[in-house]
């Protein structure tokens, strides 16, 4: 904001110090980064927007990995639907940056135009306005709630006494492998049945 | 494991303590949980089964607001909707331990109950076996998601030029206010329904 132009690589090099932080930390600081590049905390702020201007860099340089190609698929649904694919590979490759980009007002106008195309996509399939960012964003919930449980373990319960929870055990036994990307079909199926019924609604 | 059971006091002080870390910066170590307790780190260990215990007693406490008497209700999917509503609620009081949660594996005995009642229900409402971990994972998904967004700010999109996003400044104008709850109804809806459709498919 009034600031001169700054050169592209110092930006991205704050980018990729800060996202190495969170990966590591789940959080960043400016001194941090200043102290990673071996600069003082000055140069950086002379570089970004702030602390939350570094938060928009990261949130672009996540985002950056959707494949916004998605969204110009036919028809409506099957856009939506693979987008939310790209969209959970996309931030389960930085699981720790999930909560300080999710409780973040989103800025970034690389990530604001994906949004856009995606509430286009909806508005020309017929969906009440009203009711097209709540769709979008309960996606979103899933998509991420997935992308962290991506991150955990694949034994996710460990039972020290099986008698105690023979159901648990059983269903758990009965479960399979990949029990991530099987919860997420379950969710994904479920979200996107429940669009295709809000669809022709519009206008009623 | 083979240690003298400890005083309840000492362990809901350390787990106070570790919550406390959590919620102010996403994490703890054992170390911090000491010197804001004022004594020696291994003080802390001779308490607790070690930092994964640590995590196990942090569960049990989030985990001990939801209410779990909903698993009760009548019919299933009413029990299951309450139970995902309070789970929720519990959750966004703690929105930074949800990742730490997220990503470890459960072994606390009170929490593992939790999970032997709620596939209880389902095994009893008719559900196929091998696909019940995986719908409770994709409610469990958009309802830890669902409570990382509640923890986002009521404006989450901020436009600095309405043109450019001319359709995403319409539907954010036409969605009216708690967009949070709204999101979570949404999505929620969508995965109790697609469960019903599941629930008579047992033995087929």
């Amino acid at each position: 904001m009034g600031r001169p132009r700054t050169p592209l690589l110092d930006r991205e090099r704050i980018t990729t110090t800060a996202l190495q932080l969170v990966d590591e930390s789940g959080d960043f600081s400016v001194p941090q980064i200043a102290r990673r590049l071996g600069v003082q905390t000055g140069s950086v702020y002379h570089h970004v927007d702030g602390r939350d201007g570094i938060v928009e860099l990261l949130r672009e340089r996540v985002a950056s990995a959707i494949e916004t190609a998605t969204l110009d698929l036919e028809p409506w649904d099957t856009a939506v639907e693979a987008w939310a694919r790209s969209y959970r590979a996309a931030f389960a490759a930085h699981p720790r940056a999930i909560p300080l980009l999710m409780t973040s007002p989103v800025r970034a106008p690389r990530v604001l135009d994906q949004y856009e195309r995606a509430v286009t996509r909806l508005l020309d399939a017929g969906f009440e306005p009203a009711g097209i960012m709540a769709l979008i964003t309960a996606l979103e919930n899933l998509v991420l709630g997935s992308a962290l449980d991506l991150a955990a373990p694949e034994t996710m319960w460990e039972l020290p006494d099986r008698a105690a929870t023979p159901h648990l055990a059983a269903a758990l036994a009965a479960a399979g492998d990949h029990r991530a990307d099987r919860a997420f079909e379950v969710g994904l199926t479920a979200l996107m049945k429940h669009a295709r019924t809000l669809s022709g609604i519009h206008g009623s």
